[in-house]
């Protein structure tokens, strides 16, 4: 007769394990921890995931997350509306607005095209973008998509698209981070900064 | 304004990011994936932490967590139990029963003598554990605690305690960890492998 742990404690480990990030041992140390929890922090925790998706809506105009049916950021009158910023997710326009330097506009396309996970333009909120441009004409789109090769996909695939309309595009400057040492960094990143080097004014 | 999530993700945030080994970006990642999933999903994985402590005991013998009142170990009638085998948690005979190697019985004394955190004699199972090795007359206790600093003070303290006792008194060796290259193993446990060197038989 081998030993187990009880099957509750089983339970959670096994569902722990499932979620990203997190391996065996972490999964153990998290439950045994949740063990020692008095039953009010077990509640908050449970009940915060069962209640988790709850009113939480995509902004109708912009994809973002929001409780409202139009977000925070499209509804405010103060933003420039010549400007459309195209991210990947939610936590990318909080990324971007942490810097105070974007006073326009987002569109959060959901994902990024990857043909081998199945996920084609029409999984992702291409057509609103499209329909956005078309109603209310921006002057220039930035691409803030990922430096990975799903997001130069994606933005290969939407600069195609957007090429004929009237609107100046860019996207997100490459090159090495704050901090970084040449030394470390790798041979894409040395690359593309290199090609992307920018003259010194004097 | 500055926009924000919405602020069920946020409670969920920060709820995961006081577990421990999870950062604020792996609280937010793991936060996004559990949006994503159904709530069949979500259910499962909150009522698994509202339940968790339900009919989770200490065995009344050895401390170790069992659904019952006598842990399946202290109710083997094969275990030998002339030898008793001081573990700090219940991991800790996880793992020793994984090596198919013991088959002895343990004590979890669950935890560690800690001054800084106030964690005295007192505060683990120390005096059932004396009065067990009364009752039993065990052959040899081998105390397999963690060879931290933690670990060697409780370990100390065991066996002052137990030396007047007529047992073998054990603790596990320290040395060299399998796959383990001398070139980067730390001071401490080079200096501990040599000191506790083997013989070799011809």
């Amino acid at each position: 007769m081998s030993v187990s742990l009880p099957h509750q404690l089983i339970h959670v480990i096994d569902q722990l394990e499932r979620l990203p990030g997190i391996g065996p041992k972490s999964a153990q140390r998290i439950a045994f921890y949740l063990l020692r929890q008095d039953k009010e922090r077990l509640n908050k925790i449970s009940d915060g995931i069962t209640n988790l998706a709850e009113g939480i809506n995509h902004c109708s105009e912009c994809g973002m997350l929001t409780e409202d049916s139009v977000c925070s950021i499209c509804s405010d009158k103060q933003r420039e509306k010549d400007s459309l910023c195209v991210v990947e997710g939610a936590l990318d326009v909080i990324s971007i607005e942490r810097t105070g330097d974007y006073r326009g506009l987002y569109h959060v396309i959901g994902g990024l095209l990857s043909p081998l996970d199945n996920i084609g333009p029409e999984s992702l909120n291409i057509s609103s973008l499209l329909s956005r441009i078309e109603k209310n004409k921006p002057k220039e789109i930035i691409l803030a998509l990922n430096p990975s090769t799903e997001g130069e996909t994606t933005s290969l695939y939407l600069k195609n698209l957007l090429e004929k309309e009237e609107i100046t595009l860019s996207r997100l400057a490459h090159g090495l981070p704050t901090g970084a040492a040449i030394e470390y960094a790798d041979d894409l990143t040395i690359s593309r900064a290199l090609s992307g080097r920018q003259e010194l004014k004097r």
